[in-house]
């Protein structure tokens, strides 16, 4: 019997999707319209995203900083396609110790502006490069319509700001940093994602370029998890960064952004959970393990603590639930909250010399001897499940990957059952309006293709781009 | 020589400082009014801080959260002294996606209101309780006057939360909170701070008690540096926050909220640096040791490599600065930058089978034979640093501090050393006021003191506390 609080994921994707958010504890709702309270069990799940993350970016060479929340008016309007991108949706700061401000300050939306402002003092010659910065924080945008974790007003994420002597450098670092996503959405979050370029229609304001790491969601709508911008020097020309290059000349320098949010926690969702609530993958769970006792005598105990003792010991998170609750509702509860292995130290199974190991992913229950070596066991089922958990996304990625020829390929499909649309494009903005009109279905991105052959799926002019197309959040 | 880019210590201590912040790259101004740029340097020390404090509030079941960054202006006035306390520093956003926003925003001077707003829908029983959440996050105050890391309009802190269905539960959480800090300050800081009540007139709006953690510069002014809050019912009851206790009745909990910022990095600059910059204890250093190869040969570099590879093996954070530098400025830059240990590896000391060893503390240099077991003498010096550090610092405080029995004692300490007074007090608030007077001098702390007898040290009545008093940041 699946969850009772949980709607069924395929009656009502929408409405399970925020029922697995609440029933997992997660996040909720708060009195501040369009922000969200990230709960303990929603904000574990981020600082282990963090935790890995930061230890990839750190062994790159990048550093923490920390640069102000608050941006001036007049300092933003320094580059007017960053401009024009944010601001109908940032919020103002008018007014500070009951005084009016003069120059009207906006709650970041993004940092590039600062770390410019930064930069521009602290560097002089190529020697001071490159600077690869990077800051865990929380930015605003003032969003109409939110969603936990998807959109919402206030969200927490990552920003790298790297500046660079040459073109070529900076160029590295915007792929290197889109390796470091893909790379982790495949190895940590089990979730196959697609990476390429943005069109110039979807890439971020004032970028010369933006790579996009795109995943599909179980409903077949996509979402962008992960970009790296390449700013070539129009930041750095607009606010006056410059270096003395090798040849004792100035030169503005190239630039990178790359970010990635709390969205990835949706994503983790909307992949891999079911009916019965989160599905983690094993790497990403803050708890990995929960052994449950059943019966209360000795033998019970003392191996519900052995077990728990030498997987802690093994660097594998396990707690005991030893609540007065009943079994049952101790075993829904680790499965709404996704805990990826359950093991059932029960008194009768212990008579016949067995114990009970239950599997998140597929539910499904193993009996095992007791005197099972569990550290071995249990780290070759967590990869297991990794890896299981990989292959079943992949295989409903590929099940809603399709090709379109033309505009009524392309309508079918998105009537019918939406996902990731192959299909050619012959670069011309109007087109990509025209696709639009469909649903809404976007450019997800181009993707690297050197024999792109054969007509527009719009116009039937010569394709110029492989594209992949789709709905998104 | 000391370092030309830092004002000396006891020519202009105020100089002195921020010519440190400075020159150890630690934090710098920005271009936006009253907020700095926390640098790699900077941020690093709050990282370390961080990841000890988090293991430490963990250890003892907190959970980590994320509330959001904006209060409504209406869910703010529900509580009346906070608002009193709070209004004339906040910073309000008026303008939200180009529109004016009917319920002003304030961005969070602290968090008081979020927590409570949100435990209300969250707790209906005793069951439910405690609730011992913290989160790690960024507020603003407006102030005027500002200072980088001591006091600026933005800084970064941790804020606990907590509610119980006990009093006697809550005000044993709001003592060992303090108890932590405490330890944190003696144990990782080196920093023998003193802790104890404040008086009506210094404790936090709203609160029925506040502990907090004084420690005192090397210039004799204070800094409150660490606060544990005891709050009643007195939120609960403004926010409603209610659970049914085993006696079937409604109340209202018990609630706390204890609190550490990046103000601690000011502490330990003024505690412990000196005239050729930053000096950091061991325990809190990001980087331990520095090694410097002197002369290009193979032994040179191997050993150096060798000790490097053997140090970060054994937890102990190490570097080599092989960058085109001469030796004499990678020592000034290591000595500003506060590394506690410098090992120098020379060519002709190689020749003598010696390596030199330099302490950051004491400037003092060992010279050890090559053959020497790196690990355990680096072990052993680092604990010798952190202990010397401690016993430093617990001598000068010690110096620092002073007895008054009435005013002109105390102003009389004040015109010519400030320091720690410790002074009896009537408990009347007149005195505390005519006291304030003397060059600003504030009551730090009321000490734990079971045997108070004399007089107040203002209007000779019977004293009823024993409390320390000092001038503060």
């Amino acid at each position: 019997m699946a969850n009772e609080k949980i709607t069924k994921r395929d009656v009502d994707f929408a409405k399970w999707y925020t029922d697995v958010v609440k029933a997992a504890h997660l996040a909720d709702y708060s009195s501040v319209k369009g922000c969200i309270v990230i709960e303990p069990n929603g904000y574990a799940i981020w600082e282990k995203m963090q935790s890995i993350l930061d230890k990839e970016f750190k062994k790159l060479g990048h550093v923490n900083v920390q640069m102000p929340l608050l941006i001036p008016e007049s300092m933003l309007n320094k580059e007017k396609e960053l401009v024009e991108g944010f601001s109908p949706e940032v919020a103002w700061v008018t007014v500070g110790g009951n005084k009016t401000l003069e120059d009207r300050l906006c709650i970041r939306p993004t940092s590039e502006t600062l770390f410019c402002d930064y930069y521009k003092d602290h560097i002089s010659s190529y020697k001071d490069l490159p600077k690869l910065y990077n800051q865990w924080c929380n930015v605003l945008r003032w969003e109409k319509e939110t969603r936990p974790f998807l959109r919402s007003r206030e969200f927490l994420w990552q920003e790298g700001h790297t500046i660079h002597s040459t073109k070529e450098e900076a160029i590295k670092e915007t792929n290197q940093m889109m390796d470091v996503y893909y790379n982790f959405f495949h190895n940590y979050l089990a979730i196959p994602s697609i990476r390429g370029m943005k069109t110039e229609k979807e890439k971020f304001s004032g970028a010369e370029f933006t790579l996009t790491n795109e995943a599909l969601m179980y409903n077949g709508v996509a979402l962008q998890a992960g970009t790296s911008h390449y700013f070539g020097q129009k930041f750095s020309e607009a606010y006056d960064v410059k270096f003395t290059n090798k040849n004792n000349e100035l030169e503005y320098v190239y630039q990178t952004s790359w970010g990635t949010t709390t969205r990835m926690i949706g994503a983790l969702i909307m992949v891999h959970s079911d009916d019965y609530g989160l599905v983690l993958p094993p790497k990403i769970a803050p708890k990995q393990v929960v052994i449950v006792p059943i019966g209360d005598n000795e033998e019970v105990n003392n191996l519900s603590n052995k077990f728990k003792e030498e997987l802690n010991n093994n660097d594998i998170i396990t707690y005991i639930d030893d609540s007065e609750k009943s079994p049952g509702f101790k075993f829904a509860e680790a499965e709404v909250n996704g805990i990826p292995v359950r093991i059932e130290v029960g008194k009768r199974d212990l008579e016949k010399g067995i114990i009970t190991v239950a599997r998140r992913d597929t539910r499904e229950k193993i009996e095992i001897s007791k005197d099972t070596d569990i550290v071995s066991f249990v780290k070759e089922l967590l990869d297991t499940i990794q890896n299981d958990m990989l292959e079943k996304a992949t295989k409903r990625r590929d099940e809603l990957t399709f090709k379109a020829d033309n505009l009524d390929d392309m309508k079918n499909i998105l009537e019918t059952q939406p996902g990731f649309i192959h299909a050619n494009w012959c670069g011309d903005k109007a087109c990509e309006e025209k696709i639009k009109e469909i649903k809404g279905c976007k450019s997800r991105c181009i993707v690297p293709d050197e024999n792109v052959s054969g007509k527009c799926v719009c116009c039937s002019k010569e394709a110029k781009y492989h594209v992949i197309w789709g709905l998104q959040y």
